[in-house]
């Protein structure tokens, strides 16, 4: 990815807005209210709906599908796998969270049988990614000094796979659909300081991708937004609690000049 | 009402933080923190109680109960049964928030069938309470251009189904118990981009249920109090992070003389 | 306790920081995400897992685990009981939270039966320690002028009878393994007017437990440390919401000296 895509960042906020997308969620309790408020300050629409007895209906309804399996359980693994299977059917995008992949048994089989049905795109940090990646279970991943470079290779292997994109997040992201790669160096340390951002940045790529049709393009523009308003809400934050309430703010105020001015995508 | 009932907003928020009520609430996962930390600034005492093994214990217990069928599942769905029924037998009042009403065909019989049970207020957006009040399933409702006006006669139909109040709020709330209306213009535009600030209201309507006995007027002093502190607010906020913050501040700050000075009931 | 090891709390601080310890936590859905960003900004590294199928799995990685009944269902109690019964078998600590524990037979069996599996420290307030307490089932206990005072009998004859450590949080607090006593005179009066402050406390003892072997030692810490970032917190506080904003910037910005200072442990 050349540096004048970098330009390119802003418009897909602009369109995503404009598409004010109805994003169906399937997540974790501890993310749940700050995914819906993320989105509702980014300007999309978030559900969260998970009960088997609507779920398909409702990703039928829905615009983008996320799921996270943060907090399993086995009616809503099954909720999962309904619901990817009516967007896939519909040709409608779906992004895979697979939130500590490798720390159990049921999550690896879990993230396993969800990534053979092909997210549109994988976000997840280093260590869920490389598990995710491992052929035979390698277990937990490794927490390497620089994480996500130790999971770029994974993260080839497992776009060509399925096909998709694949994102790894952490303090500069790698991107990649299994040809193109990009990584963008937006963002602040106080963000994994705050619970569930990684969780409700899987509901803004889920976003973008509901106003362009290059997953790639549309998951590289989101990771560039959300590390934009990042780095916007820790300049004068005192701490992690008022860092949380700046960032809502930042990705309700930050617009496409500012977002086009702020990406670092390479 | 007359512009006189308008004064009269503040002593029913005295009364109720005075009785500091336990309200008992059947609510869903994005809601729940939000509607706990609403009622105790607000001055009263939240408790979600939901498993079927001790709801009907629960709300036998407490003075008054909300329920919401924003996420829902089997479970609790025959939980909210029990705990309806005990506050119904019991003579307690209870508020329904039938979240997303008319987005599936689990919401549409969930939702009918609660209603059936006769809730002593009913209180949703307009799409909800027009997909309550169609006879034959009608869909999604409409998301008219002002739809607060669009339900009015569905929520009066509603009204005089159930023999309780019907609150449609929006831009400006309309209720009604089915002979009396009443509009409340207070509020701030930010309110909806603050994810379950409508299912927290719920919890003050339900607050003020048990401080007065005339649902009607319990209703519309939690309608002006809730917007009244929108408003203050509103007023300084950077964002939507900011607004949430300062909202919960204004619920506890706010006090009778300010509410009556406030409140824009007609 | 002399008011000598008053300065001991401090050095705790910096070992559970430096520990870094992985909490497991089985808690209601309405303190998830409250508890997960309060040990985020304390330094731990928290988790949320609760499925049957993989609870033990987890237990066994994690360095401590905590149990809070707040929202309780029958599968949720089974898993409480994996957990604890495999942290137990390991050797590790573990924190039980017997959320109103008194207010029906179901959370009374339940927090009976928990308490039966000898958790290294049982956290409450008053009411809850007296419902754990009475021999008989006295029922929901009583809301006594001083509460705590209340239930310190209640405390050390519970300690005794579990061999671990008893802590009955309110004004001021109150710490005993049924020999040694503590009282925490550290606090705020906006904390409970926030929602699961009182749960996410729970975690802090629990990531204290990781890096300090005497249970009482490290409870009297926790509860020194979690009251004096209330105390800071509530010094420029607008309101609840703002309470809740800087309570977890003051528990990131608090260090050893600082604590060490504000500490009153008698």
């Amino acid at each position: 990815m050349t540096s004048d895509k970098t330009f390119a960042c802003g418009k897909h906020l602009t369109a995503m807005r404009a598409a004010q997308p109805l994003v169906h969620n399937i997540t974790n309790y501890v993310a749940m209210n700050v995914m819906a408020n993320v989105l509702l300050a980014a300007g999309a629409s978030p559900a969260m709906v998970h009960a088997c007895e609507e779920v398909g209906e409702f990703a039928a309804i829905a615009t983008v599908l996320t799921v996270n399996i943060g907090t399993l359980s086995p009616d809503w693994v099954e909720a999962m796998h309904i619901a990817a299977r009516v967007a896939g059917d519909a040709g409608k995008p779906w992004v895979l969270d697979p939130v500590a992949a490798g720390a159990t048994a049921y999550r690896r089989q879990t993230a396993a049988a969800l990534t053979a049905l092909n997210p549109t795109v994988i976000r997840g940090n280093a260590s869920e990614i490389l598990a995710l990646g491992a052929s035979g279970g390698a277990g937990r991943g490794v927490d390497a000094a620089d994480p996500v470079a130790a999971a770029q290779e994974a993260a080839l292997m497992l776009a060509r796979r399925t096909g998709g994109v694949v994102a790894v997040t952490g303090a500069i992201d790698f991107v990649t659909d299994g040809s193109r790669t990009a990584h963008i160096a937006n963002g602040h340390t106080l963000m994994p300081r705050v619970t569930a951002l990684g969780c409700a940045l899987t509901g803004i790529v889920g976003a973008f991708l509901a106003a362009e049709k290059d997953p790639f393009v549309a998951t590289v523009a989101a990771l560039a937004y959300y590390g934009a308003a990042g780095e916007i809400a820790g300049r004068d934050a005192r701490g992690p609690g008022d860092f949380a309430v700046r960032f809502l703010d930042a990705l309700a105020a930050l617009d496409a000049p500012a977002l086009d001015a702020a990406a670092r995508v390479s």
